[in-house]
């Protein structure tokens, strides 16, 4: 992996991730393909709309199909015949969801939701997985918390991911695969500002931000990327783990994120929520029944180049699961043309006023499907 | 619509059908587009295919989108956005297997399965419906009976199939549609040709034979079909309405059918089951767990051009609705190769050697999955 900064405004960076001869535009939106899919939409037409990076679980992978299956193929990308790049992550955010999980300086415990039997996920373990996944670019195994909690618990959590990175690193062994460190700290400044000097002391190949956008105020999240970004170095990609709404995006971007992870995107999709430069719609709203419009008329996605709004309102009602793969396309195509554009705003100096166009539609009241 | 038959071996026919510019070799097989949309597979991989007809429901249609919405479009190709050509069935199918409907001279009355309310469906309706969709090749309203029926019950049918026809044939307006009319009898052999000459002359454009594969045996089947097909007149086409399995249609074929539709490719596909030259492969079988494989090597679909058995089994066990798509692609595309060779198999006077080789393939013990 290469990354270079090609332009700034303020904090806000245009910048270029490489692989090999696969090239990321940043700020960049990566779409999660959680079981080695994302949900509803075939490859091609991710290829179609651009898309050269996305991300898969490796909590998931684990699980099913299982390292055995991964390695037979020599890694993620060919078992899945995907062409372009790949972040996986290191199952961390998962196995922490998990009820009855029980955690020591070793790992993770937890039981299998497939077969109950018990499964220590250790640092050395979600490494060496992600070295069979073959994955571009691999996380390591932190302790995500949650926001609201007493700062020994955050320092706890903070201590032990810094130890746990310390030993992915140590593990890692692929020289075609970068690796990325996570900050974490919940919201406490002390905590994150701590686990960045740490975290850059051991040394990574990028820098993500964890435990945000995981339930707290907004305006705590924009407190804590305040404090943790001007700290992390120039030179090397930012990773706001989780985010994936645009007007959230923004702000994180104008502090100087370069790459973006969510199923928001697709989620909503499937459920029927189109996005669009004017905010949200609801497709399965009955206004929609007889529009014969595309859902976005600048739009250039596959779904409206040839389908109208009431075609996709007829297909997500009567629950055909093309109804579904439109809106995901379309969807995903927005979001990637969000991020050109954000780009292109950075590159010609105008970002400022992209945001507030952006925002003036996005923060209008709007449909909240999850 | 224009039809020609090229060549045929014994019975077999080699033909062709034109709308406009659109022209689609016979015999052909039409995928089922129920709600306006083959499920779970976008158009753009269709027409990919080379899929140039394909069927929609014209009772689905009827209660949702509903006329109104299909008539502000001009007509159903432009309401799901589908280039190719489309024939619609009549509806009869559908009602009669909804409980509680009554039969009457005029037509059939039933409750509407989204709101409870009457619904009278009437030859004229029927048409006037269909007129409105703009189908390419429209189906006369008929009375489709159960296979073990007493004489009575199915005379009766009969004949008010007749009457109906007479009506739709009156009604019909389009002369960019054609309108083809349906046999019925049960299995009846003296019912059947009644029905063949009284519908011969009314005349339509093309004949239907319904009320087979409706649960009979197939020995049953072979015998009725041995009776309708000779009475048919050569120049038009005969279509076998809801037949859709490779040694059924072969044996259909071999009688003198050009035409089939059913949902069995589609629907299995969605359910884990691959056709193959071979026979059918049940893809959630572990078998396949590590299979680096494609489905099928000589396929050309893209599915097996880009994915392994083994990448296919992870999708359809983990219920990832791309694996419905990429088995549904797949199996169209068999059935599309599979009317091809069978069809080439007419022009060069090989059809006997290809009915037996498939057959050889397809009568093993198989995975049945409806």
């Amino acid at each position: 992996m290469k990354f270079e900064v090609l332009h700034t405004f303020s904090a806000a960076r245009a910048g270029i991730l490489k692989f090999g001869d696969i090239e990321v535009a940043t700020p960049v939106f990566m779409p999660v393909a959680t079981n080695a899919t994302v949900k509803a939409v075939p490859h091609l037409f991710l290829k179609e709309m651009g898309y050269e990076l996305i991300l898969s679980n490796t909590f998931h992978l684990m699980l099913r199909p299982g390292e055995d299956v991964i390695k037979r193929f020599g890694g993620l990308h060919r078992f899945m015949g995907w062409e372009g790049a790949i972040l996986t992550d290191s199952g961390g955010f998962q196995v922490f969801s998990i009820s009855g999980r029980s955690i020591t300086d070793e790992g993770v415990l937890f039981k299998s939701p497939i077969d109950g039997s018990k499964i220590l996920l250790t640092p050395e373990r979600v490494m060496r997985f992600q070295n069979v996944l073959g994955s571009n670019i691999a996380m390591v195994l932190d302790e995500c918390t949650k926001p609201y909690i007493p700062y020994e618990e955050a320092k706890e959590a903070v201590e032990r991911t810094l130890k746990w990175s310390m030993e992915c690193k140590k593990v890692h062994t692929r020289e075609d695969q970068a690796l990325f460190g996570i900050v974490q700290g919940a919201l406490y400044e002390e905590l994150r500002k701590l686990s960045v000097f740490k975290t850059l002391e051991i040394g990574f190949d990028g820098y993500a931000i964890g435990g945000l956008s995981v339930g707290e105020r907004f305006d705590e999240t924009l407190r804590i990327l305040d404090v943790v970004l001007p700290l992390l170095p120039f030179e090397a990609p930012r990773y706001f783990m989780g985010l994936g709404t645009p007007e959230l995006i923004l702000e994180a971007v104008e502090r100087g994120v370069d790459m973006f992870d969510c199923v928001y995107p697709t989620r909503v999709g499937r459920h029927g929520v189109a996005m669009t430069w004017k905010g949200k719609l609801n497709m399965r709203s009955a206004a929609y029944k007889e529009d014969k419009n595309p859902i976005d008329e600048r739009c250039g996605c596959y779904t409206c180049r040839n389908f109208s709004r009431a075609y996709i309102h007829h297909l997500i009602t009567r629950k055909e699961v093309t109804g579904m793969t439109l809106l995901t396309i379309h969807n995903l195509w927005f979001m990637k043309e969000f991020m050109q554009e954000m780009r292109e705003s950075i590159l010609k100096g105008m970002f400022s006023r992209f945001k507030e166009e952006v925002l003036s539609s996005w923060c209008k009241p709007t449909v909240e499907v999850m």
